[in-house]
């Protein structure tokens, strides 16, 4: 017979002290907003600095929570990379704004899981909603709406979504090619997701094309693209995939998305259109040029976590065919059905992605809309382009300084004429000092800086700062 | 000449509105625990409800905060299905603990992404930390440990890990056999994830192999693994992956690994063992055969988020050589390179799963390790077996129940002997009341009830409630 335990368990945090540190929690938020603007944007940490600060062993017995939160300050915080701070221009930005952040506590004190409809309806249809309102917000194609044959879903990640494009586009295929046939193309500039996605799909290296780009513009020479896919079906291969991206991650560079489209057409091809930083442009209407051709891809992706607002994650996966997605991606067992779902009745957002389990991620989107309308979203990215707009003009203007690519948006593209090892002195200089975070790339071979404008809290004065440190190394 | 648009950002939501509208949301997440036991477990609103209630299209101008949140309760809550109930018994739980959810809030609130070391040390480490943490506190093999071959990270999801395992598997024969020989086995009880998983990574249905299982422990027969492995390889296929699973899904039963790891020695397979649920009962020394053969397998797997406080994602992810799975994910472009990667001097967490970026997980983690130490996370899973035991018995002594599989945790499988239809009855007569929420599943072709104890707010009086409607029903 079994014996009940002599200990039960006792939570170490009730509710009541929940709020207290909750409170806390909110304000020690507050303040790091508030702070951050003067903390060193790129950690200066060593490998292995933070490690070894913290106790080899967990602790036997519960720890007090004021103790906690000293340790996060003292032990954590010198290992952090200031992604919110307003001197941060690395990469591509991680939004995270006030109204984001409230959305994300409620969801992880709802703790819900929304794998079916049915396991809380509001996950999903409030998902389903947030995916139509974006449609009007960035004037995007009709056929991404979920009235029709397409639809759109949250992804963790626009590497992820372009994973489910390939395992899609793959799908379609299914039956007449086998898959070592299959190749997948894009342009040399596309980002390292595409190849990811293609390896983790089980193609070989050998199976995708990196196609070239033009030396000046640095989108897809589609002309190389369709002599590519010529050559592989005078092989015998099928050309079945290829990504476009609108707005590069080395230069916002805008692949020619129309031409692409003929050619797709004339192959039957998917084509996928990875929008994840440059997209969000689009809900201010002067800047729907990004959107070109969008109206005649099979599947887009996009990311309010780089430049709409919303914290990580949150990439936004459209498709206008959702049947040859859901058929890559669907396995019921008995255990998941459900009358909702055996009538057909309902979208089941588990067939629409890698995992099974997914959080209640629409809530965060609908704070950022809602508290900011479609006016306050266009003005946020409106800043942006007008501050790279100011320091493009400043950069131009500087004898030792050139504009490297066009600056379509918010990410401005330069070089020290001095050549490569001058500007891999100049990041290092501006990174180590911890006034402000840039990161570089290549483009026609030469390393490159990039000032990539997008953080929730950057005002002109943080570009400016940047451009004086620039000017002083220059 | 670029013009200055006319109107600039104003942020909707100032740090002191922050401060305001955040110690609201803790107290309406305290609130809402407080209350929770109260609510219908499983939402009653009918397909579409939820998205009829909500305005057609986003707001113009910003809304106010307070309308938000009038809306989150009036239009939201009733579409939520309630996974933080104490009376949530359905699939396995979602656990959300309150100091797991200020560690959720934290992380949006410092918005760093952890897709390399530089990109915020504090968070790579802090992970690889909890990782080997994690080992100590399960009494994990040491060749789990950061410091050797292998090593662990947090996946969103067990799926995921089933994924990442299979993709590094498959790497390890690559160059000797072509992808469309290889061949996967999993036991006909294992997780809908690894046949979702075989399918992702390109294995077609005719790759994948269903093993059958005692009917009477629901455990894998390994002689019928051996049986279908010498099958395929005088057919010339090359079994590549088998997936063992400590505690299914329907009923908690635990795979025989130590014969299944002598057979996959044998043929040289990849050897994954799912513990998505079970694996933190190891946290109490008296439930460490969950463990049993985990020192034999070469990835392992469980979920924090399923039954160890923390919330949704949490899935542990270990490895015993870390080798063919970052060769399987790993790209390296242009603009991710830094100094400290190239070095070879940390780890790039990045190669160890399916998408780029990645949230600061291990903080949620962290605050629950201490603020509940080793004792109370054992006491923590004691109570649920110690109820799990006691409904166990009683269902044992009602003359219309029986039980159906051993009961090893806190997952309690049991059916009316009337027959299916009688269960369905059953089920769906608790579900639409309300006051409880159970699912089914199939053993032996039969319709049988779980009963899945290990939500955090659960008590002995929360089980017995729903022992008194099933003997009510019965």
């Amino acid at each position: 017979m079994w014996q009940s335990p002599s200990m039960s368990y006792q939570p170490p945090m009730s509710n009541d002290e929940f709020r207290r540190a909750g409170h806390e929690m909110i304000d020690w938020i507050a303040d790091y907003w508030e702070r951050v603007e003067d903390l060193p944007v790129l950690s200066q940490v060593e490998p292995g600095d933070i490690r070894a600060s913290l106790p080899t062993s967990p602790p036997e017995s519960g720890e007090a929570w004021s103790d906690i939160m000293s340790d996060v300050d003292e032990l954590i915080m010198p290992g952090i990379t200031h992604w919110q701070s307003p001197n941060f221009f690395a990469y591509f930005p991680a939004n995270a704004s006030p109204p984001s952040v409230l959305g994300e506590l409620m969801s992880a004190g709802l703790g819900v899981q929304g794998m079916l409809w049915a396991t809380s309806p509001a996950c999903t249809e409030l998902e389903t909603h947030m995916m139509d309102w974006m449609i009007d917000l960035c004037g995007l194609p009709d056929r991404f709406r979920s009235g029709g044959a397409g639809g759109g879903v949250i992804q963790d990640s626009a590497s992820s979504g372009a994973l489910v494009a390939i395992l899609a586009a793959r799908e379609r295929t299914a039956g007449q090619w086998r898959w070592d046939e299959l190749v997948a193309y894009s342009s040399e500039h596309a980002h390292s997701s595409m190849i990811k996605g293609c390896k983790i799909a089980g193609l070989t290296e050998d199976q995708v094309r990196s196609i070239p780009s033009d030396p000046t513009t640095h989108a897809m020479d589609a002309q190389a693209l369709r002599r590519a896919m010529e050559e592989d079906i005078v092989a015998g291969r099928r050309p079945f995939f290829v990504q476009a991206t609108a707005g590069t991650t080395s230069s916002t560079a805008f692949d020619p998305v129309h031409e692409i489209a003929d050619i797709c057409k004339e192959y039957v091809a998917w084509l996928h259109l990875d929008g994840a930083f440059a997209g969000a442009a689009a809900v201010a209407p002067e800047f729907r040029f990004v959107n070109d051709g969008l109206e005649r891809v099979d599947s887009y992706t996009f990311n309010p976590h780089k430049w709409l607002l919303t914290n990580f994650d949150c990439s936004m996966f459209f498709v206008a065919d959702r049947q040859p997605m859901i058929a890559a991606l669907s396995v019921l067992p008995e255990y998941l059905r459900n009358a909702a779902s055996d009538e057909g009745a309902v979208v089941d957002y588990r067939d629409w992605q890698i995992p099974l389990g997914r959080r209640f991620r629409a809530l965060k989107l609908w704070f950022v809309i809602r508290t900011h309308g479609a006016e306050g979203l266009a003005n946020f990215v409106r800043s942006h382009v007008d501050m790279a707009k100011n320091f493009e003009a400043k950069i131009e203007a500087h004898p030792q300084y050139e504009i490297v690519a066009p600056t379509p948006l918010s990410l401005v593209t330069f070089r020290h004429v001095g050549g490569d090892a001058d500007n891999e002195r100049i990041r290092d200089a501006i990174n180590n000092g911890g006034e402000s975070y840039i990161t570089h790339t290549k483009l026609n071979g030469q390393t490159v800086l990039r000032l990539a404008i997008g953080a929730v809290r950057t005002e002109q004065r943080h570009v400016d700062a940047t451009y004086n440190l620039l000017a002083a190394l220059a």
